[in-house]
């Protein structure tokens, strides 16, 4: 196969139109007679309704619809529950508008449409509702607690799932191992922060009967499907755009925010288009979150560091309802083992109600809580036993030669948690290397004398990345040459309309700007899943080369013919097809898909003078003949993995600590990783640098603080410290390619795993930098002012 | 194969909607902030524009843009020659706007955008043209004379084209022949007049990059793919919509009237909607017409009455443009010889520019003059000879062992013209049957004794339809059970959502009610071509069968494997899915299409719960196998037929002329029709009603009359007599099938067919009627009045 261009680092198609401002997103689009809406949110976390009064809001002028649970008929129903597992055994989701009971800050209550947002906001105050404030659980602790509220009536002891996996003889291996030791980690929520807030634009056409809706979503034909059974139109009578959308993480997958409900209910209702968009504050209160989980973990290892058993018994916060199952949890205990031959383990999670906003994943989606866990094994064995860190990851690691490997846990997609390829080692010595850690030691110590603490953290992880079920794609030549794509999975900066052009132009001879690539709206190609799980390159991609290869084939047999030679002497390439050896003989990529077309065009002297029909010039015989099957150069590619690849990677760091401030600076950051084969170098790089800003923001700057009636007290920039380009330290990254063998192109995903071990690493280079206090981070995340309080309770201790 | 649909008289989808007023015409389309133009069209049928001054109406308040052909840039250029041919030698299409020169009298010089249709016609009252009138060849003998002025410079003798055929030897046949006869025969314009004029809304979305366009058009893939060219748009950016159509007629089939590049271009200058909408006077001057011929034809026949051989030269009105090529003439030779055994016949036909509105096929395109002329021969035969009419014709047929039949002619589609299949003596039995032909000698003479002058006519014809290139359709099952049918093939009153959902219907073992018939808009369909040429029901019928038999195919394989049977087993019935003789097993279609479907959906207790991803119930292993290839049950299909079908039929018709008055009753009309098998029978007989009023209109009522100048004289339905319900008789219909061989459901055309043969059966009617003044019909049509002259000019000859 050619790959002139499979692997390059391109430069982006998207860039020339995003950098000119030129994107569309959601609150880009601006149609005629198109009202605005508002969303009325709950002030308490947990209270009862006891009564709503409208009147006042509906009679403002300029207000065209005010929706309450009331309002709303048959489609005043739970939304629905994604993903169904046997361990969830209280699975409850949300209704679009509360009726009788909210259970989070910031859930919706009513929906108001009108002339203006400032109007619909307006309108919002007038509306007079009597709560009746209930117990709140505002925490993982209060929630578990014996005498606990409860957040939904009947939820006993608010656990919505209990799960339970479990690999080897982990109680007989705790109970005679050499070494034993027992910890409490300890992770806070955190939340996506997309550049752009979510938002709808839903349309209803009254000449088609159509439902058109524009949503800053990952996954718009999950959306479409959900719609068309909601509202009972057929399908193909609801159309979902996600148009630019300013980054996802996760959080912009659901079915449903009830704001997708509503505004498609309203402008059903009202025949005007109904836009939405989220503003910050309501982001921080109605946007799902994730990460909160405590773990109580008992590891065992033997003499040589060699890890021997774990057991990690952990709470997950779900939020006050599960639209999204238990898969956060679920990835959670399937990652923990990470790289290391671990066959003695056992995962036991409670997945618990409490009163703030739902949890779905987030970039990593439980897997930055698992690292955390493991990585603080692995330092703490090293400590314990006085070895190396990297040299204790070097004695667990799965070698080259034993993938596949199967961790013995069922993974998220339902199937096996089998590791397809990998070589921890290699990527390690690549880290040492890039790191200069062999030196470091000296170094740290010379800074001491200094006053300075500089410390190194490592923290290596294995990711499952491109799960199914599938995805599909059209490839499509146009009469001029340029190849469209149509594929399912949206983007949200993943540079889809560059790396799937790149698979393209390999396959059919052309430059990848010479590839449209469409991706995310339901009425160009409407079979597939989302964007999400680190999944679209592989997946889609995978779809998009196989519908590449086919229209390839219709290209050579169709030039055979034209040229009367043989299909194995046809060339592409250029933008020509041709005989190899006889240049001569060629038409343009676009010529063929002109004579590909029974309908044809023929440009002749003047580009107008166009035969459509071309009837005179047929030949005797069928303009189509049943071999050819479908007409064009188009053809569809769908691909199925049979199950999840596994990425992994190792990342390092070197921080320097400010004692009196607790502030940290990030002297050097290396990321060695493994995505399989890269599509392209600048995009898998600029996944890694993305992922990792955000994973330093996740564990130092950023913070979610609840007071105990779960209100969110940090919801603004002022108060949660997004970093900026300032912020985050220049970022290496080193690749290895393991090939996997799932998919044609070896390739595996990237999306996420930036920000998995950027917390594990904050960690173990704390650790690292303090230890002369012998301080041992147990929470995640630590912003200065927690890190102060740390350094300040140890240096008041007595060196134990 | 399961027949339970095909051939039933189904009541028709279309009609809940459409008798309830709710159908969705262009002029329906009412868009937000939409303008409408309005179009200036010179009042000369032959004239040079000297000077335009648009100042006055661009300053017009209210007028958003006054274009004429200046304006245009890149964009004015000749519209595109639609089907080139080696005999036409001297291709003239026509600019959008004219620029220097205007050739008859409706052509476009100027479109303007306005905030009201009101305002636009003002707008138009304010441009100030200077005109140089020109000479004007108003009619086939002046275009033809020696000192023809010329309608375009450099064309001489006004010949766009001149077209032989020949079969056999002719002129040896002809000059030894014991009878040789040499006539005349005229037939002057007619016009289609469908109920809904032309229009077009088009709309720009600056958001999608995307044209929009609602044309009542016959053919919006063509046009999709015209406009795609002409505004350098990759397809997929341009997308047409047919919406209902009142009827098309063939008029409703051209790329490109001006308005179809005018409205998408103002659009695309203003950002705003554009609507025109053709008023009843702008039809009658500027949609395309046809029917003006003028054959010189010399025929030899036997003593038996058996036909030796025809020469026919004649000239064929093309109006001021071609821009369908010589599709008309080229079909008008190949129909001469109709049913008849012809072996010897020469056809010379010249292609001649006149100062009128283009000609293009209406239905029957070319046909009803061929039919006029053999026919005519047919009688004149039997008269010279003292045979029966009928009896004539029976000896000459072409018998039914002797198909296929090759004519010897090349036809429209560049193929033979074969004739599939027939039984012309079996239809002409039926004929005499349902006429009561025997007994009307009695009747007739019984008649005249009390001073009342009936006739009788028959007329015969074969009818090429169901040509290529092709046509595809997809089939799609949503998850509630309905079935969904896209196909290129717009609608204009053809009953596309009845008879394709039969064909679905069986296949799929559900009601046709349960199929959704969308054609005509290139977003859901964008391969095929057009409803022309009696075409839709066979080639796209064949297409939507095969799509459906694929999808029937997908649908056993997978209950195969969810009830672990055979596919053999697998039954579709009653919209259920089930396994002979074991109806527990059992899934609805709808079920089967979620099951087809690895991202699905299931309806649990509450239709609201769905599992979009059902990851956890996965089984190991790809969730779409290769072998099960695409998602869904979902298949699109492609026919490309060989070669056009031919289908045929012959009309009879009792008629009384009101001597004094020249007026004509109806007093019978039988039509017995092959159109091979039937899809549903109340379709094809609408089809054959509407057909036969259509023809009856053409010869008798309706008139379009040109003044020395080439004004159209009779340009108002107060003028012109468009028939009414009142003036056609009942229509008795019976059918013969003889089965296509050429296509799985052995379908003919049959849209045509109606009018064909009612100019021909007229005249051998009034033949018959006035047959004591010896009248001998040989012009078409024949209004009242001119009967009336014929009549008066008849009585005061001496009987000859």
């Amino acid at each position: 196969m050619a790959t002139r261009w499979f692997g390059a680092p391109v430069q982006r198609n998207e860039d020339p139109r995003l950098l000119r401002g030129q994107g569309v997103y959601v609150d880009d689009i601006d149609l005629p007679e198109m009202l605005h809406a508002a969303v009325l949110r709950s002030p308490y976390a947990h209270a009862r309704i006891a009564r709503i009064d409208t009147q006042a809001a509906s009679s403002l002028p300029g207000v065209h619809l005010v929706l309450t649970a009331a309002d709303l008929g048959d489609v005043l129903e739970p939304s629905p529950l994604l993903i169904p597992h046997q361990a969830l055994t209280q699975p409850r989701t949300q209704l679009p508008l509360a009726l009788h009971e909210v259970r989070y800050v910031g859930e919706a209550i009513a929906f108001i449409v009108a002339d203006s947002r400032y109007l619909a906001e307006d309108a919002l105050e007038l509306i007079d509702i009597e709560y009746e404030p209930l117990p709140v659980v505002h925490s993982l602790t209060i929630a578990s607690a014996p005498d606990a509220p409860l957040v939904h009536e009947g939820v006993q002891g608010n656990i919505a799932a209990h799960l339970v996996q479990s690999v080897g003889k982990p109680d007989e291996v705790l109970a005679n191992a050499p070494h034993v030791i027992r910890e409490t980690f300890q992770i806070e929520r955190g939340a996506a922060m997309p550049m752009e807030c979510r938002g709808i634009v839903a349309r209803w056409d009254q000449y088609e009967q159509m439902l058109t809706c524009w949503i800053s979503t990952q996954a718009p034909i999950p959306i479409r499907n959900g719609l068309s059974a909601i509202f009972h139109l057929p399908e193909h009578k609801v159309r979902v755009i996600a148009p630019d959308v300013g980054g996802g993480f996760g959080a912009k997958i659901m079915l449903f925010y009830p704001e997708e409900i509503l505004a498609p209910f309203a402008t059903m209702r009202l025949g005007r288009p109904v836009k939405w968009i989220e503003d910050r504050r309501e982001n921080f209160i109605s946007t799902n979150q994730e990460r909160g989980q405590r773990h109580e973990v008992e590891y065992a290892f033997d003499e040589q560091g060699l890890l021997l058993a774990v057991r990690d018994i952990f709470l997950h916060d779900t939020g006050a309802y599960i639209p999204y199952g238990i898969i956060v949890p679920v990835i959670t205990a399937c990652s923990l083992p990470g790289p290391y031959r671990l066959k003695h383990y056992a995962s036991d999670c409670r997945v618990v109600y409490t009163n703030k906003v739902p949890v779905s994943p987030y970039r990593g989606a439980g897997r930055p809580q698992a690292v955390f866990v493991m990585e603080r094994i692995m330092d703490r064995i090293a400590l314990e036993l006085q070895l190396d860190r990297l040299e204790v990851r070097a004695r667990n690691f799965i070698r080259p030669d034993e993938f596949p490997w199967d961790v013995g846990l069922v993974y998220q997609d339902g199937g096996p948690t089998r590791y397809d390829s990998g070589n921890y080692q290699a990527a390690l010595d690549k880290l040492k290397l890039a790191l200069d850690y062999g030196s470091f030691a000296t170094r740290q110590a010379q800074a001491r004398l200094q006053g300075r603490y500089l410390g190194i953290g490592i923290a290596y992880y294995v990711e499952g990345t491109s799960i199914g079920p599938y995805e599909g794609a059209r490839v499509r030549v146009e009469p001029d040459g340029r190849v469209l794509v149509a594929t399912g999975v949206t983007s949200q900066g993943q540079s889809h309309q560059t790396v799937f052009a790149q698979i393209v132009a390999d396959q059919l001879g052309i430059e990848p700007q010479a590839v449209l690539v469409t991706a995310g709206d339901t009425q160009a190609f409407n079979w597939g899943v989302g964007t999400f799980a680190s999944r679209a390159g592989t997946v889609a991609g995978s779809a998009v080369h196989l519908a590449a290869v086919k229209v390839r084939e219709k290209v050579k047999a169709l030039a055979a013919e034209l040229f009367e030679a043989s299909a194995a002497d046809i060339e592409l390439a250029k933008g020509k097809v041709f005989v190899r050896g006889a240049p001569q003989r060629s038409l343009t990529l676009g010529q063929m898909a002109i004579k590909a077309n029974p309908l044809r065009y023929t440009y002749g002297e003047s580009a107008r003078t166009l035969a459509a029909m071309n009837l005179a010039a047929a030949r005797p015989g069928p303009a189509l003949p049943p071999e050819r099957g479908a007409p064009g150069l188009e053809a569809d590619g769908f691909y199925s993995p049979a199950h999840g690849s596994f990425a992994s990677g190792v990342h390092g760091a070197i921080i320097e600590v400010d004692l009196p401030t607790g502030m940290v600076s990030f002297i050097k950051y290396v990321a060695v990783h493994d995505c399989g084969r890269l599509i392209n170098p600048l995009v898998v790089e600029g996944q890694v640098h993305g992922g990792v800003a955000q994973g330093i923001g996740g564990a130092f700057y950023e913070r979610l603080v609840f007071d105990e009636t779960a209100q969110l007290l940090s919801s603004t920039f002022m108060d949660y410290l997004l970093p900026t380009a300032v912020e985050i330290p220049h970022i290496t990254v080193e690749h290895i390619e393991t090939p996997s063998p799932l998919n044609p192109l070896g390739m595996k995903g990237v999306g996420e795993a930036g920000t998995i071990p950027v917390a594990a690493l904050f960690a173990s280079a704390l650790d690292d930098a303090l230890s002369p206090w012998q301080i041992r981070i147990r929470e995640m995340p630590l912003h200065p002012c927690r890190l102060h309080e740390i350094l300040q309770a140890a240096r008041e201790q007595p060196d134990s």
